[in-house]
Order: structure tokens, then sequence, then C-alpha cells
């Protein structure tokens, strides 16, 4: 099967979790929007499943995913599907609820992540609401970031016997979409998750870990893996990092 | 099985998507912040699986559903669970998939709603964001809104050859939540939502059609049903529904 990812071009985004277990899992996968036009890829195809009459169940936003006749969206979802298939969920049902359960917690902290540089409109430029993004931001990192990352280090302490991931004796899903966020926080506030990943050393090695995977280290070293920027979801801007 | 059903009291909040699902499955369960604390129940219960260290797999946050041994968190995730058990999904693999997409992309609409009233900080309170809130709602009422509810009505319109709701022949979870997201609008921004329902005829019927369902009358008859208010996710703040 050949899988076929619908995702915008140029930010790594909500996609990036979706690539990173495609790649992490040997997948063979089309990145849609980087086919030329002319062969059925870029931005208009995407358009075509977003706005198209013809489509029964359309998504509501990339990515989205084609497996066969079958069109999934929602990134936790999307996850839900591939784990099992290419071997990154665990294998018992409860397992697999539990896995995706943290995958919808890792989802809502992603949100919070967006919000911090767009309080309070995403169809507005960050300039236009900037005081707003400043005091979320200090909310975010104050109250926030340790929450969740507290929760996670915490997952990880607790299923540290059975296994070096955050589910069961493998590494999933899961475990790829915390290195990612960990990573863009380290680019979106180097101060902030310095001092917050100070305390967990779990979250520190789990990141390093994922990171150190061949596939995943292939998959950076390809440079199909674009850097991060500030047109993405997590973006740097020095003053949010006080 | 009695399943239990951990909510904080006093609101309807993301607990009543789960309850509408029990409630319309005909589900035997307890609201576990219900019973009294000399009886194991209240907020210390809920607290107990939040804090516990001898929680394996700690929820993040409640709702969470206790079905045997297992602890399911996340409210996309209980439905899914909660679906196939009580009959309110899909039966094929596919359909489950889909339902379960449209539930998550309701819980993003159910944050963005969350957030008009608390674009600053969720430990704030409303008057220590007045101002972010109003500008934050006017983004919501006028982008947000019509993106979501454009989107859920062209889904209903879809399935219209199949059945009477989003998915396939029969009502599922994904109705129950959708008509629970209706009624809180309704509550939160009156005028703005008979604007906005007003050319999408399909979410008022199913709206309609979910509250007259023998299950769902009887358990908003009983009294058990919360009323909407202001500590609520869906908040009624008149100057915020211009």
């Amino acid at each position: 099967m050949i899988y076929e990812l619908y995702y915008w071009p140029g930010i790594q985004g909500r996609g990036e979790f979706v690539r990173l277990a495609l790649e992490d899992g040997g997948a063979d996968y089309v990145d849609v929007a980087l086919v030329p036009e002319e062969q059925g890829g870029g931005v208009p195809a995407i358009q075509r499943y977003l706005d198209g009459d013809d489509i029964k169940r359309p998504p509501f936003a990339p990515p989205f995913l084609k497996a066969g006749r079958q069109l999934i969206g929602q990134t936790p979802n999307i996850l839900l599907f591939l784990g099992g298939r290419l071997d990154l969920a665990p294998r018992d049902s409860a397992g697999r609820l539990w896995a995706h359960q943290l995958q919808l917690t890792l989802a809502d902290f992603i949100v919070e992540i967006h919000d911090t540089h767009h309080p309070i409109g995403s169809g507005l430029y960050y300039e236009q609401q900037k005081p707003a993004a400043q005091r979320r931001t200090r909310d975010f990192l104050a109250n926030r970031v340790p929450k969740f990352l507290g929760y996670f280090e915490r997952v990880l302490e607790r299923n540290a016997t059975d296994g070096p991931g955050m589910v069961g004796n493998r590494v999933t899903y899961v475990d790829l979409s915390m290195a990612q966020v960990i990573a863009g926080l380290r680019y979106a506030f180097p101060n902030a998750s310095r001092e917050a990943l100070r305390t967990r050393p779990r979250l520190r090695t789990l990141h390093d870990a994922v990171f150190a995977r061949p596939r995943i280290k292939r998959y950076v070293a390809s440079g199909r893996r674009l850097a991060f920027n500030n047109d993405d979801l997590f973006r740097r801007y020095p003053e949010l990092d006080a």
C-alpha cells in the first residue's frame, strides 16, 4: 500500500506527526503537496478534497491520509489508524486506547502551544495580537507547560519497568509525537524549555532516543524534514521566551 | 457492566457528551461525583485517580470512565470506546474512524468555544481577560462558527441519502454531541447562533431529533441533566453576543 499524505507545503505543522510515524514505520508514502500540480499534486490536490462537492466524507482540514479508498482526517485519528499497520502501537485493545488517550492529550497541548502566538484569532497575524500573545504565553509557560510536561514525565516514569517509551514495552507513535513536541518547544522557547526540561530527564532521554532511531535519523539527514519556521505551529518570538 | 463516570460536579462540561451517550445507550452508570464522599464518591474520588501514585495509567483530566478495570480518558476516546458497546457507532471500521474523526473536529470546535471567554488563561477569571475575550469572540463568531457549522451542515447533507444523522444509516454518538454543541451555542450566543443556524436547517433538525429521543427526553425530564451555567464550557455573557 502506498499512502498519500495531504498537508500544506512549507511547514512541518501537524503533518509532521504523521510523517514521523510513516518514516519510522518504513511506510511507502507520497507527500502529495510536493508533487507538481501538473502531475495532480500541490495545494490544488488538497483543496480538491476539502472543497469537492463529490467528496462524501470531507476532512475539515489537513492533514489527511488516503489509504486505498479510505480518506482519514484528524492527526490522532490518522495515527490511530496507522499505529497498528506500522507496528507503532500496542497490540492489545486497552493499550491502543491508552496510547490514543495520550495522543489526544498531546493534541490538547499542541493547540495551547499554537495559541501562545495566536490567542485572538488564527486568521490574524501575530503582529495583530502581540500584547494578548505575551499574556497568554506568560500563563502558558508558568502553568500549562509544567502541568503537561509533569504529566508526561510521570507517564514515562510509571511505564519505566515495562519499556523505554510511554506505553507498553515498545516504541509507539506517541513517543514519536512527544519527541517532536519537545523539539518544537526547544525551538520556540529555548530558555523556558531548558528550564522546564531540567527536572524532566525522562522526557529529554525520550527525545534523544527517538531522534537516534535509524529511520528517523535517515529522514532528518535526507533534507526532506523541513526546518522549524515562524509560519508554523512552533514559532520563535524572543519576546515571548522571557 | 456498570460504568463509572468521573467528572466535576456542578457543570455539564465535557462530561455531558459522555452522559448523553450513556443515557441514550441505556447504560447502567454511576456519576461518581454525585455519590457522597463517605461512600467513596465526590471530588476526592476524582482526585484519587488524577493524583494517586499507584495509578499506572493516570488520566490528565476529567472526564474519565471506569469500565471494569479499564480507565479511559479524553472525551472522544471514551466515546470511541462506548460507541460500539452502546450501539451508537457504525459497525464497520471505516465508519468508526469517520465518526471518530467528526468527534475530534467537534472537540476542536469545543476548545474554541471555551476559549471565547478564556483566551488568555484557563486559570484566570473571565473578568481578568474581558477585552481579549471580546476580540476573540468577534473573530470566532465571524469566522469560526460559519466554518465549523458550515462543515457539519455539509456532512449532514452528504449523508442524507443514507440516514438521519451525520454518519451512516443510524444515530451515533456524534449526533448526540452535535446536538449538545448546538444547545450550548444557543445558550451562550442566542443572537449569533440564531443567525448562524438560520441557513443550516439540517443542524436545527438534528438538534430537535436528538432531544426528542425517548431516553434523552427522559434524562432531561429527570432533573439529572444540569442547566447550562456560567462556570461551564458554554457561557452567556451578553456583551460577547453582539
